[in-house]
């Protein structure tokens, strides 16, 4: 199994921020999640294409450590790699960057499990889809926001 | 037809203030969305019954006007009424104020279509949801956020 | 310390659901804090005034376990308590029911620290807001959304 | 003056779609801001810059008009440019496309006042400013998201 990094470049919006003058702590979860996007048109799918041949990955966990300020217009680079992968269920893990600052500014990670959209119960994951979670990233894969 | 208004109550939450101190603009329509929600309630339905019978209501046009400032833990009253209310379209009209401030601090108004979610085109609103529309509002209509 | 806990009763926006069919999972953060902001008011002071005083309370860890769905107009109840208070910094745990239905749909808890506003950096949280955070709730707190 | 538009790329995030299954209303405007960041920078000037020199931008009046619909992973494509440059105020105007489909999904503009920090009043745009935002955009502006 592959667990390369995908980073995703994000532009912290002034919507995000709060009156305290930095980014929301719930806009995070956003970007794990755009970065989380990004990571699938890496390995040349869509997250769609999941979900048109019948998987929903809904979130069951997720955890988050905030250890700096981000603050609007910042360019922050999201990397996301794919820490395990079970029979039904895939663990994302996040670092979070501001471009030109130094360190790790959060941290985190999600569960998802794989789940029929029918029955809404957890489902093993089809060998087509874990192929394409478990394969390097394109060298040249787009990285447009 | 009733044009009789509907005031929903709703405490600004943090995280829908902008770096500027007071509530970022995007966040009204999500006030006003769920003023339209309680406008449903009290004439005795949900606006899930509507799509349960298989009419979506998406929003063609939107519009607002923003006087006076909205802040953290401001306890705003959203009133809503149906404007006007076409063969195929409806129009709700919004004021917002800030209880114990005095005067309108947001007006806006929505236009919204009635759509088949198969064919995602714009249907004859049915007779019976009609009524549920123009009917005046329960007396008692609880008015939970 | 009293860890009573404090309800707050919200209605779930259609903003708030995704296109698969229920609650996307950052808007749990937001109902998290809009129950916080209720904890304050059960004791008699509001997150506000705390701010007012020189005090910022940012998170610096979240966590969250979904373990139900949560849908559009479900009325759910967030309940909070203050797991820890320590020095500089109180943890909030939450749990999510929705009425009318068994069960836990979701538990969390998230870390604040006390920080000044001009420095940036953690403080000792003064004896007065401490005070106010280990009162009990009032009897008769009132419990608008 | 120069009204020459800056086109801003955007993804759109799971989030930002409702149970309807396209991308819900509130999010379009969080759109045009990120426009109205990018239409800053093309022209040199980041709009904290305005901040820093003690102008606020708040919205007071914002319209769109919704043709057609956005889903999760379009790539989108927010035009702004100034409608208009008042003595204390400006107007962006807006057009939406999606990237490898035909027409304008959404139009919109929104109407900003220049408000100074302190005493919350409309404040005459000092020319330093008025320049920047007459002027037209740099040949490369680099147009990250």
């Amino acid at each position: 199994m592959s667990a390369e990094a995908t980073v995703e470049l994000i532009r912290v919006r002034y919507g995000e921020t709060d009156q305290m003058g930095h980014a929301y702590y719930a806009n995070y979860l956003y970007w794990f999640e755009q970065a989380r996007g990004a990571w699938c048109r890496a390995r040349g799918f869509n997250y769609s294409d999941i979900e048109k041949l019948g998987i929903l990955m809904p979130v069951v966990e997720v955890h988050a450590r905030y250890r700096g300020e981000v603050h609007y217009d910042d360019a922050i680079e999201v990397k996301v790699w794919a820490g395990e992968i079970k029979r039904a269920a895939i663990k994302f893990d996040y670092e979070i960057r501001v471009q030109g600052r130094e360190g790790v500014v959060t941290e985190g990670y999600s569960w998802h499990v794989f789940m029929s959209p029918e029955t809404r119960k957890a489902i093993t994951l089809p060998s087509e889809i874990r192929e394409w979670m478990t394969r390097s990233p394109y060298p040249n894969s787009e990285n447009m926001a």
